[in-house]
């Protein structure tokens, strides 16, 4: 089966970055990493902290406005363009509205190949590698383990916990159709 | 008049990040800056270095590849895509092939309000900036200033040379229709 | 005259960083920045918004406590045993208290060649200039404009207002004893 | 017992700042995190490819040169100095010559509680962390893994093959007199 766009969803610390990452490096056509990341440094500063932007509350919680929602909304479109356009996209979200952002993204992917992976992660083990990052906000990787996940449907699911995100990433690769000429990293 | 994007076109070290970041900073609705870099950050580190990717050398000049260009063209398309679906654009970019670039964007970009900016800035003040960020590739600020200009046609010409990132990103907004309601910086 | 080390104070977004790179480019021997932004990274990360250790309040102030305080006094001591040991320093620092920090510098250096160095800037200029830097936390460079320098003696002012930061490093330049033997850029 | 400063010695991608960071986070005092990073930032860009300073070839190898090492030996004096003057010290370092630098940090640590740890991971694992960090430099991990422990003495060893940051932190802080008192992370 060749795909057009893989979708890797997990909570904060999970490891859909570095799994990303391997991706790139083990298949042998260009991937483009496009995350959550990506899109909050298109914003403008102002917007983070702003009710109608996005709060990143001390708790971990983030809290969405109007605002971010129409700016993301035109966002998917973009993303679904490249794939339609021909860029094989891994994509790097976090559902912070679990099935219902699983149901955005199936609208305007329509009529492409997606890969569904969910990125698991027990909390513990998010919560320490979140520290390891030395980062100052702290809380997010224990709120978003499990309610990234509520009732999304999956074609496969990895998990970090005890699997690097290289193994991850082959586990992932081994179901594409191209999988027999895989670069070995 | 009412723009979808504005494309801020200038070598590298000519100070366009800095006037696309005081443009989010002015202007009263939130404009997404999408610029070269973004667009590298996207892709696997192996493109770099990559006859068929982007190759810095040395000297300060990039050489492109085939299989960079077909990413690049369905980058474009996603670009489009987000100002179709309203999201206002600021795209920061390097015209390499000056105004062979500039029509792939009109093509690609027909039917939106495009406001095209050059960002001037002499050679030689340029290079000083280039060393003032302290990165180790030196060289491109000076092959890049009057290179990407040649036969481009622009709405609006800044120069950075003696006028701050701030005032040419008052002289854009000037002429944009909403000006009268700038929030003040 | 022969330098130990040269002290750049100055307002956040008056430029020290860029001049001290440019520094580093121009003079022939190795020079080392080490600035506050050094020592934050240094330091764990609950020590930011902790009374006791450093606080970046939304206006732009910054409060600073007890333990950042004798965590600072062993860097001090740390940099000067630097500059001891034969290695060049450029010393680029935001001196919150004015000359209150210029005498505990002056008493960690005793028996260096210390080069002082006021770096000015009109603050609507730095103001701007942190706009364009897209970051969160504005606000720091007004404060502190005027703020750093009360007081302070300097053996030599630059003012980035007008001048690039490279030809304020050529100033800065200037007065070393083996400007002569200045690489060109 | 209490210790001035710990040594974490361990290839590329073996997860050293990690540790370090985590130990941050539990350790109740504040302890500042210096590496080879640090230090590789407070140089002069042209220093990287220069045979006189240090070279990252593209085989993963790493050649260092006489300025270099005048100035690595400067920066030891000063890491010293932040040690005895009071400052916990997290040293995050790579013993590319192994034993040979051990000794220079024993010569310049002299009489200073030093707790000296051993950062391992199989070389396939750190390969691949090499690939999720998603870097363009790559074969540093392969190269470093033994090369860097060869007849260096540690007080204690931990390995991140299989065991969490956080955990090894943890197993760190347990050999330290004050880990009764250490908070929860």
């Amino acid at each position: 089966m060749d795909y057009d766009i893989m979708v890797l969803n997990g909570g904060s610390s999970s490891g859909k970055t570095g799994i990303a990452r391997c991706m790139q490096s083990i298949l042998p056509q260009p991937w483009l990493v496009l995350g959550v990341d990506t899109f909050l440094q298109l914003l403008p500063a102002r917007i983070q902290g702003d009710p109608d932007g996005i709060q990143f509350l001390s708790s971990g919680e983030i809290r969405i406005g109007s605002q971010y929602r129409k700016v993301h909304a035109a966002w998917r479109q973009g993303v679904a363009a490249m794939a339609r356009a021909g860029a094989r996209i891994l994509l790097d979200d976090v559902f912070l509205r679990s099935v219902a952002n699983q149901r955005q993204w199936q609208i305007t992917l329509h009529g492409l190949h997606i890969l569904w992976v969910g990125v698991h992660c027990e909390a513990a083990i998010a919560e320490g590698r979140e520290l390891a990052r030395g980062d100052h906000m702290i809380g997010m990787a224990r709120i978003q383990t499990a309610l990234v996940h509520h009732d999304v449907h999956y074609d496969l699911n990895v998990d970090t916990t005890h699997t690097e995100a290289l193994a991850c990433a082959q586990q992932i690769a081994a179901i594409l159709n191209n999988s027999p000429t895989l670069a070995t990293p």
